[in-house]
């Protein structure tokens, strides 16, 4: 047994799926979790998602051996506070939140001479679902699971967490919070703001409803994670301000570049360009 | 028996699957291939997708009272001219084309006085794969397609073209192709665009090749269509060029927008347009 008693602070789709696969794992004896929907907790008790229901952050912390933040950004710093005021001295505090610089300062901030005990982590695994109901106990089954240790975190630290993330089936890799912030910024936080645009512009014309009934197959793969939990986006939008805003300035050249080889009814120059994505991304679907 | 003979120009993923779905319906006696790729045809051949393998466009035309045109929109003009040639005066034409208002120039071109045997259609269906390797007789079941009638066409006409593509399981809707090209401009045209602008640009990174090691299944979703037939999506750019660039503009104004709403850090304005968005799309969803 890895873990005797876990907390999960935050039971969606990411802490939900988290628990069960420890549980599968039998990694961990008890599961304990707070939320602020108690709608959603008693769905994952009577789930078996979690074995009690905390009163709150700081009731489900108290004794845990493993704590796990999966709470949309926002709500970080008042929980690492809650966490830090009653987290014992061999207990270890990760969490599975979508950008790592911000993180990284508010445990900072919150944990004080504990900061050693906690190892930011981000699982790349998700979907556009949320909630106790979607959590699996496969979520991460194959999945990157991204941990940017601090310099304050024991090699036995980082090991206990990462073994929590192996436990539930992860390829667990190490980078600085900086990396990771650039990395998603790019593959992920970007696309999910390219997708919502796109479906909020259709939406927002007279003749909405007409566009909607022509979109097919292609629109709606696209448009999935524009159907993504609209506060968790909001937070990490907010989060990786400064990496999104340049990652859309990068894109908006980018189209600028297409715009103009339209303009110019340049037909090589676009199938060249069409050529080379698809070329890229069959490269990458055939190696992942 | 619908029809006797009928010729596919450009046995690929829609061509072949017309030809496919009409055989399963029991709706042709015989299908004639002609194409650029003498291994796709045999390809097709093989699979019983088409019964022989014609010289050329003139060949398979000759004698068919149902001739459907699905290669790339490039090569229509020639097409036409060919089928133009042998076209019998009881035959109809058809076609695949993802735009319409070129088409339509194009067939009126190269058809003269039998313009009138041409009703232009756009089945809005596909996928990324492409080739008689891909087709299937299941790919127009219950998806739309948009026929643009032109004032020459006699209902009789209109009616065996509509019966056609409701044999392959299609639901037939009508429209002009003024109407046809704006919708699809917006709904299909730009985001294969966005798609393919997006995995070009993350390609064309030093680190490229680590960026796409952390992308997940929300990029390859939203990126599924940057896998697309390049040729065929380099002649609809083109021939929706005006369309396209009033799109691309609009949409460029739309992440202005979202730009703006991140330079404020106005997090209720972007939790507002990614839960609007959220909203429309979940409708949509439901609804189809």
């Amino acid at each position: 047994m890895l873990f005797e008693r876990v907390a999960i602070l935050g039971v969606g789709l990411i802490g939900g799926s988290f628990a069960l696969a420890l549980k599968e794992a039998r990694a961990c004896a008890h599961v304990a979790g707070a939320g602020r929907n108690s709608a959603n907790l008693r769905l994952a008790l009577e789930r078996g998602v979690i074995d009690s229901i905390a009163a709150d952050a700081v009731a489900a912390a108290h004794g845990a051996d493993l704590v796990l933040l999966a709470a949309p950004l926002a709500q970080f710093p008042k929980l690492l506070r809650d966490v830090a005021s009653v987290l014992g001295p061999k207990a270890v505090v990760t969490d599975g939140g979508s950008t790592k610089r911000d993180v990284v300062a508010a445990a900072r901030a919150a944990l004080g001479r504990k900061i050693g005990q906690f190892v930011p982590a981000h699982p790349i695994a998700g979907g556009e679902k949320s909630g106790a109901g979607a959590a699996s106990a496969t979520l991460f089954q194959n999945k990157r699971v991204v941990l940017t240790p601090l310099d304050e975190n024991s090699e036995t630290t980082i090991k206990k967490v990462n073994d929590a993330w192996s436990a539930c089936g992860a390829n667990v890799a190490r980078m600085t919070p900086e990396e990771h912030d650039a990395i998603l910024g790019a593959v992920s936080h970007l696309p999910h703001v390219l997708a919502y645009a796109l479906v909020h512009e259709i939406a927002s014309r007279d003749n909405g409803a007409q566009l909607f009934g022509y979109a097919a197959g292609g629109f709606r793969d696209f448009t999935r994670i524009a159907s993504s939990h609209p506060e968790m986006w909001r937070d990490i939008c907010l989060a990786n301000r400064d990496r999104l805003l340049a990652e859309l300035d990068r894109y908006g050249e980018r189209l600028q570049a297409v715009r103009r080889l339209l303009e110019a009814a340049d037909g090589p120059g676009l199938e060249k360009m069409f050529a080379e994505a698809r070329e890229a991304r069959e490269r990458w679907i055939q190696s992942s």
